[in-house]
């Protein structure tokens, strides 16, 4: 069951926003691991890209579920959390998802290929979500 | 065994720069969990304060291994990224950290008191330190 995105905290996931994602994953031996991430939210999931062989690609490949928290960047007392499993793993598209995420930190879309890496989207459906400020 | 700080992100622990933390947790039910969190440092510990009965305090109790990762708030792509088990909870000193908390973040030390609620300070030994940026 997806939960819905509160519109008071949607702004957080728009593009325009350019916040990134702090990502909370658990390890194969059951300990916190986080990372800054960009993301993309396509309304209904919450988007990420990795490379093959990534520790957070070895990671998802057996543990599927994360939790992610979207501070806004002019205001650290508002955020909101997400909790949800990985509901789509895919190395289709290529580089093409990575190059929406380098437009929009970067406002272009020449995210630097790199010879034999292979680029894995993960989509999320959020299950919980809560909202601070 | 405790890791080193590198030098080149030891800023980021330090009170002047007022960072915030990424703090991950992994639920009883082996969920990743994460939240921005006021912290401290003391040069050798990561310090967090919650109040007794949260999330955190509940999760913390049965999983005492935390992830966190602070990112320079004028830079995202600069962060630091630490592992490592809770080796110190107390609820000695009452109020008395989260006042140095608020004093990091706020500049004063009135860290208004809650009738009934017993604050417990959290030390974390760094084990794994990861630098980006």
């Amino acid at each position: 069951m997806a939960a819905t995105i509160p519109a008071s905290h949607a702004d957080l996931l728009r593009r325009e926003k350019k916040a990134f994602a702090a990502l909370a994953l658990v390890s194969s031996k059951g300990l916190p691991h986080v990372t800054p991430m960009w993301f993309d939210f396509d309304g209904e999931h919450v988007i990420f890209n990795t490379a093959r062989g990534r520790v957070k690609d070895r990671i998802l490949s057996k543990h599927p579920t994360v939790a992610l928290v979207v501070t806004d960047p002019a205001n650290p007392y508002r955020y909101i959390q997400i909790q949800g499993p990985v509901v789509f793993e895919s190395e289709e598209g290529d580089y093409a998802q990575i190059a929406d995420l380098n437009l929009k930190y970067h406002g272009n879309r020449d995210y630097p290929k790199r010879p034999g890496e292979v680029r894995i989207t993960y989509k999320v459906r959020p299950e919980h979500v809560t909202t601070m400020g």
